[in-house]
């Protein structure tokens, strides 16, 4: 098999990388059910929102029709309460009968026929943090009972178990997701519970067994709660960045765009933050009833092309000023070996109005070009030619985004 | 004159209420600066922003066509930022002459053609916050000032002096108001600089001197500035509710409600809960470019009228459970001497989905009757006729509100 002989290649170079799995090669996009549905299964009181195989049915409808798939969107991914309380009596695990009366194959079957890939969740533990089934005891079964349902893609949660094992636990896991021979995405939350103990995880390790990894809290509804996502991730971000890239993954956990928290200027700061941080754009939402505005920012091709640039490189927060800022990532098109870079402005200022702030490109290290400099979001602003000690202008909402992208502009450079 | 006459009468029946200027029976409405456009001063920089007559026109045009007045929005209010630095040679105030320099009797004019109110922002210390010239000096000169102007509402703030004087400057100042002849309402903000530093302001005399006062900080735009806001005045209704009432009120501070930091849920949760607290309301937000969304609520007939019920009781949280919070009014009909009641449903949850709480208008202390149930927000689900102890079950968005009113229903009692 393709894999195993990547496998044997690294072996004999000396360098053990069990994951090589070709997969994630770009930041993973889908959707998820926690953010949004959690573990209702009270199907009586929830009809429409109880974690059941017409909840995922109905997402993969609408990821296929709706034009999310189009957009990059592929895995519908379910998540924790979907399993038996108890494991069948070949100890395998099953699905909750009454909400998954089809079984899970036949879930990831329809999915599949959508175009779509399929994610399930486990836990590490010895149950899920919801009380379900945990994997410790039976890890290469649970393994191989995803992969015979057609699972595409696991996040496998740390539950019910010490962090100490959790690194040679989640390593054996990725080995025998590997040995299944099926292309199984593996999302690790190790770090997500040593982080917040102030533990710093092993992220060498990480990248060499997962895709991508929960490095902290859950997230939840409201822009308070993503602002201290953000302030971690920046905080933490030289630590962080560089176990970023094709096929392994930081993961600051969900988008929250067309639920309930957050504003429609936040809703694009979320997208376009996430964007530069070449963080898994998983979306968390009732696809059903959609806004239009909150589907666009989803849907919006060129802040997505900056997600999933081929380089896959983590941009950082490098400049703070007037409550404002300004994160940067490195991006293609490269010329003459400079790269371009996407540039998000962040407000976190809540003081009425569209903040007018100034800044120069050199401000943010991009000093050795003239750029062609675009609006993302804004179409209609035309683009300008820079150098890197030209005053630039922008109005930044408060709690809201400027995105803007820099492409070197050696043509102009020349005409100088 | 009528208002001389009526103190005239308080004195002789030995009760003086300085105030009794028969303004403010409901709680206020209007647009006022501020939390939108701040202080911004540089017109050239933010051409459609700055404080200038040019944009207190736009906003009474829009006021005036867009339904705003006639949803009962009245007042057009300037905040700080619109004098000149210095008196005028009578020691007069007088405006910025770049951005005022039609003055200001002539806006007020232009605000009166189209129906509307005009209100305009004082300081009672040395200097206004922002640093324009404060009235401690010229109580009497300003109040004459205001009222040949025009002035119709008086925004009193208390920056640059020392708060142990503004209980007895305040109540000088409105004397002053009163005896210009012009019907002015009286804002006063002496409890915002009180209650920060843990000082229990005197709100008997409060409601003596003044229409409405500014209890505590200043509002952002924020949902965790909100819930911060509503947190304090929960706490603290026992002592602030009593005070309530036509003629004076407490002022939790401006709407957000369009601006760029609430969500829609979130939007709809502050203007029913303003409305259940009888708080003023007061719009902040560049009415040129109102989503439609945002627009309804502002002008949702329905809810204004809790808020500006005629028997002007300042509703309270009456209950906490599953952190959803139970905010109840007293309002007209009153059926057999028993009011009906706004009961509002606030979510402080933010885990994802819209909560399905229980309760029994019992659990609110609606003990006595049979009421009919409707929903505000949503017309289309069907009233529903209650006693107190029947379960009530309704879906709570995260962040969001449901709103509810009950009226008792002597007919269904009747036919028990």
């Amino acid at each position: 098999m393709f894999k195993n002989a990547l496998l044997f290649f690294f072996l004999t170079i000396g360098f053990v990388n069990c994951l090589d799995n070709g997969l994630a090669l770009t930041p993973p996009m889908g959707w998820m059910a926690w953010q949004r549905f959690r573990c209702i299964t009270d199907c009586e009181a929830y009809p429409d929102d109880c974690i059941s195989e017409k909840l995922f049915m109905d997402m993969a409808d609408r990821m296929a029709a709706d034009g999310y798939l189009k957009a990059g969107y592929e895995y519908v991914m379910i998540d924790d309460c979907w399993a038996s309380k108890e494991r069948d009596s070949n100890n395998r695990l099953q699905p909750d009968p009454k909400r998954f009366p089809s079984g899970i194959k036949a879930l990831a079957d329809y999915i599949h026929a959508r175009g779509l890939k399929f994610g399930i969740y486990g836990d590490f533990g010895t149950k899920t943090c919801a009380g379900y089934p945990g994997s410790l005891d039976y890890l290469e079964l649970d393994a191989q009972t995803w992969a015979e349902w057609g699972v595409d893609y696991l996040k496998f949660d740390g539950c019910y178990v010490d962090q100490k094992i959790m690194p040679e636990g989640y390593a054996k896991m990725s080995k025998y997701l590997n040995d299944t021979g099926r292309p199984i995405v593996y999302s690790c939350s190790w770090p997500a519970y040593q982080e917040p103990l102030g533990i710093e995880s092993n992220y060498t390790a990480l990248s060499e067994s997962c895709n991508l990894w929960r490095n902290w809290d859950d997230i939840n509804d409201s822009w308070e709660n993503v602002t201290s996502i953000l302030s971690w991730f920046s905080k933490n971000q030289h630590r962080l960045a560089p176990f970023a890239g094709p096929g392994h993954w930081n993961d600051p956990d969900m988008l929250l765009i067309g639920n309930y928290g957050l504003s429609y200027d936040q809703s694009k700061a979320q997208m376009a933050i996430w964007s530069i941080m070449a963080a898994p754009l998983i979306m968390s939402v009732d696809l059903r009833h959609m806004e239009t505005q909150f589907k666009h920012i989803l849907q919006n091709k060129d802040v997505i092309r900056i997600n999933q640039d081929p380089m896959g490189i983590q941009g950082k927060l490098i400049l703070s000023k007037s409550q404002i800022d300004f994160w940067t990532k490195p991006i293609l098109p490269k010329v003459n070996g400079k790269p371009s870079y996407a540039i998000g402005l962040l407000s976190n200022r809540i003081d009425g109005y569209p903040y007018r702030v100034n800044f120069t490109l050199g401000e943010l290290n991009l000093m050795e070009n003239i750029y062609v400099l675009t609006d993302v979001f804004e179409k209609e602003i035309k683009p300008k030619v820079v150098d890197s000690k030209d005053r630039i202008f922008a109005r930044v909402r408060p709690s809201g985004v400027v995105l803007l992208k820099a492409v070197p502009n050696v043509v102009a450079v020349n005409q100088m």
